[in-house]
């Protein structure tokens, strides 16, 4: 169950895909050479593949522990976490500045990957510790930046996302922690917050706490909701360590996986209040906390990708390993691997295809971000901007709605062994099924993908990318004599139209019609990221075909990959479309009582 | 997380689609009434919610444990275990003569789903005892028919099925477990076998386990595998029990789910030879496996109908009871239940379209399996016979594979708290992924499909079947002006073209080119599940239609439901043939050597 990071795949998608090329022309990113980017893999692919993979069982049979308000990791999290962060990792794509590296996101994409492959439940913590660095670097003031970032970006203290409570989930308007405002210009922080990711550990010196709570005269709804910063220890002027602040783990919870990952309830102000310090102004942590999940939820996205390679991978060695009936076509009269039997390789091909999808869609969308930042000219800033907001709710909801369905094929490949957890198969199944759910639901990133993304903009961000797979489609039509580029052209076709087809009807129903249109966001979601992870695989084949004499071995299986991706997995476009287009109408089920369910 | 028996859904099939009024008339059936039926369902109703249900979260928090070669179940389960006995629930479709209560399989089916429903980790004992039950009627000496089966009848006995060594699963020409004839008739049995269902428990007086081995100068494969009884305790000649037997139970597995159920390693003979009895004829044992087999994987199939319905009705309750968001459409001011959100109300009409679609295919074939036994007719009995041969893979595998899905959109309702295992939807999730990978993987299920179902008769029993979706096509034109009638039959006819050509291709291919066949074999068993499924809505969808002002809550959410499953369900099927049809062309992931994976 070892984990070898697939840097090949990552280096062709960057530099075919992703347009290394251009990204190193950006302001800052001019060491990103492919020499210097594919040292930093083979480094990343090393510290994690050697410190972090093998505490991933030892984190699913001894997982974090509560006891007396302290949680206890798994042992070995505290000391790879210190190796984390010495080696620089948890720096890897923020501000040198404030001790970061500063590399492109595109570059720090596949080392998250990698992180989140070899041990998920150790990888939310650096994951949760970014979204709380982006917030600051977007709001905080000078003061919080140069006392927290730091130290936030050595890896020497980590960050957590306060959001939920019992009764606000997905709907944040439904927050009543409250924060007082107080004369030396904190405030004092109280209310119970829930499913707070390494809420509480042992892996930190101390723990940089953001939080959504209310002022006392603030507005009803989410325009009263601020943004705080609550650490666990308070950070004298000289940057060491005061007093425990008012803030205590009542309980951790027990879940389906991700078991070393504590997951806390927390109980701010139960003594009087928590010491709070507002992050940017009153009444906008909405907004800056939307930094915070936008960052997550693309790096959510990012372990979706990550626990299906590491299931892939797990499933190809059993099936190498495992020996077992003759092959169908009778070209062995004893029984042979399992790898060898047709319905095996379906499935381990399946993996692999969905996968390599979505890595290159997220890999590509982190290239659009690292543009969107840094690109000197507005409009070329805006557009690639437009583009990557687009693809962030398609990237968690399709990468870890596949995730689920790829760690479940792992499980099948094992057959009867996959279900005993000694095997390991089944932690990740158990893992990845908090993806879809953590970070806003599949139906959340659907609505953002309808509401925000296509219909705000009336399908515009959406009809250019349709327009840049019309040129992929030239490509392959150029390339019409091998058989993969024309089964790829007709499909990638069919579900260009698809996919088209979909966004003029959500654009045209969505205000007349909303309960039609958000039934079948989720099958938006669904078909966006099979057409525009199939356009990857179709940019991929492209390259692969004209190359395959290169490199048989690497270009042949990217081909037959994308090629299986054409005939199995863009062939269910049409029936989502179907499934879309025709919601306004017979669909009597959002209609019926209550009662009736 | 309480269990209500879907009594009316289950009358409604039994009556409406599967013919009660016909298997009534069957030999020994003429009790069948549908007062009798309803009586019995409603019995079974109270009993398996009331005794069963409440058991199904103890025995996943306190599973089975080992100690010493002895298994201690979950508290409760032996006192239930003695009710369901005492019930009559063991022998409902078994024969009179032996004590059981006779009835027809259809009637029977949906007792067993209730059970599973109620608890699948408790009724996976009787479903095993079922089984050793099917293969003593179908090839035991009358000296054992006598013996075992009034005790396993009536429920204070147990049975298992011993197929499974650690070189042996699906491949079980790999079996090594030795027979040794003795002076006596009997034989001397040793040998391990593993992933044995109930293998050692405390919930009955004795167990009886049913094993494959050799004798020793049995040929090799599965030509020279034959059948022994293998009683835990024997049994003296006046019934009682007499020394323990050679058998010892050295673990159980640690599992995803089904934790109450013991999955046990057993160890034959290690003292000499365990004492086993010939069953039927040496050398035959693979065949009366299959009679096992045959009902074990119906009865599996079952399950996952079950699972789903659990799965479903938590979620119904779960999203009636969380207040969450305003409306999308502006229907309110205020959060409302999440039932009321377009996309929940999507998820749970997803898992009831399956789970009711699943359900009523295979009460249908209940009643096919009725007809194939009683009728007095050879003709009729040998097409109905054929008709439900084609279905047993297809109610294992596609009721199984969607029971992962259902199970997987109840964690979904339940937002974050379905991942939290104290909610309870994520037991369902684990316990439902057994499904597709015992008594045969969905691999080995679309193998038999493709070999011994569909090529072998050159697709006859699947254009039969085509042929009486027509008859569906016509009703439904019929009704044309019905927005939903309309929609069915839109779906449905271009599911039957698609069904039809998946068949002409598989029966012109598979022994051409087996392994682009066996490529797509579960592409193929998927695609019948769905249309046939969907063609059970429909025919549904026919009836309710006419009745609709008859009980409006009951019909109308039937319409809704069927209509659901043609738009959103029925069409995935293009999808799937065109898959399966371009199988024997551009798959070059069949062709690329192991190491390229």
């Amino acid at each position: 169950m070892s984990y070898t990071a697939p840097t090949k795949d990552m280096m062709f998608v960057i530099q075919e895909l992703a347009g290394l090329t251009d990204i190193a022309t950006l302001p800052g990113f001019g060491d990103a050479t492919p020499e210097t980017v594919e040292a930093v893999l083979e480094e990343a692919a090393r510290f994690h593949g050697q410190v972090l993979a093998p505490l991933n069982a030892a984190g699913d049979r001894a997982p974090s522990r509560w006891e007396d308000g302290q949680v206890r990791t798994t042992a070995g999290f505290r000391d790879a976490f210190r190796q984390f962060g010495e080696g620089g990792w948890q720096g890897i794509v923020h501000p040198t500045e404030f001790g970061g590296q500063g590399l492109p996101k595109l570059v720090a994409t596949p080392c998250i990957e990698m992180m989140n492959a070899a041990n998920m439940s150790f990888g939310l913590c650096p994951l949760l510790t970014d979204g709380a660095i982006e917030a600051l670097l977007t709001a905080g003031s000078d003061t919080l930046k140069q006392r927290y970032l730091p130290r936030l970006i050595a890896g020497e203290w980590t960050g957590t996302m306060n959001l939920t409570e019992p009764q606000a989930g997905s709907d944040l308007s439904l927050v009543r922690s409250r924060a007082v405002p107080q004369a030396d210009g904190s405030y004092k922080v109280s209310g119970t917050k829930i499913f707070i990711t390494y809420g509480e550990h042992d892996m930190a010196e101390n723990i940089v706490h953001l939080v959504l709570a209310r002022t006392p005269d603030a507005p009803e709804g989410v325009k009263g909701i601020s943004l705080f910063l609550v650490p666990k220890f308070l950070v004298n002027d000289d940057g060491s360590l005061g007093a425990r602040n008012d803030v205590e783990c009542v309980s951790i919870e027990h879940k389906l996986g991700i078991k070393a990952s504590p997951t806390a309830v927390l109980q701010f102000g139960d003594n009087g209040g928590a010491t709070g310090y507002l992050i940017g102004e009153l009444h906008r942590g909405l907004e800056y906390m939307f930094v915070m999940m936008n960052a997550a939820r693309f790096g959510v996205g990012v372990q979706g990708i990550a626990i299906s390679d590491r299931a892939y991978q797990q499933a190809v060695a059993y099936a190498k390993d495992r020996v077992q009936s003759r092959p169908v076509d009778g070209s062995a009269q004893e029984a042979v691997p399992i790898i060898r039997h047709p319905d095996v390789r379906r499935m381990l091909t399946e993996m692999r295809a969905l996968t390599e999808g979505a890595r290159a869609l997220a890999l590509v969308a982190a290239g659009y971000a690292d543009i969107a930042h840094g690109a000197a000219d507005a409009q070329t800033r805006a557009s690639y901007a437009a583009a990557y907001e687009y693809l962030v709710p398609i990237i968690k909801g399709w990468s870890t709605e596949m995730s689920v369905e790829v760690t479940s094929l792992g499980v099948q490949v094992h057959g009867g062994m996959g279900f005993i957890e000694e095997t390991g198969a089944a932690q990740h199944y158990r893992d990845a099924r908090i993806l879809p759910i953590y970070e806003g639901t599949t139906a959340i990133q659907a609505n953002d993908l309808v509401g925000r993304k296509t219909v705000r903009d009336g399908g515009a961000a959406a009809r250019a990318l349709l327009a840049q797979i019309d040129d992929t489609l030239a490509a392959l039509a150029e390339r019409g004599a091998d058989p993969a580029c024309r089964a790829m052209y007709g499909r990638l076709s069919a579900a260009h139209t698809a996919l088209g087809n979909a966004v003029d009807f959500i654009v045209a129903t969505a205000r007349t019609d909303p309960n039609a249109v958000f039934g079948v966001s989720v099958a938006y979601l669904k078909l966006a990221g099979i057409v525009l992870t199939g356009w990857q695989m179709a940019r991929a084949l492209v390259v692969a075909t004209d190359r395959r004499d290169e490199d048989p071995d690497f270009y042949g299986a990217k081909v037959a990959t994308a090629a299986f991706f054409a005939n199995h997995i863009l062939v269910r476009a049409p029936g989502l479309e179907a499934a879309i287009t025709c919601a306004a109408g017979t669909d009597g089920y959002l209609a019926i009582s209550d009662a009736q369910f």
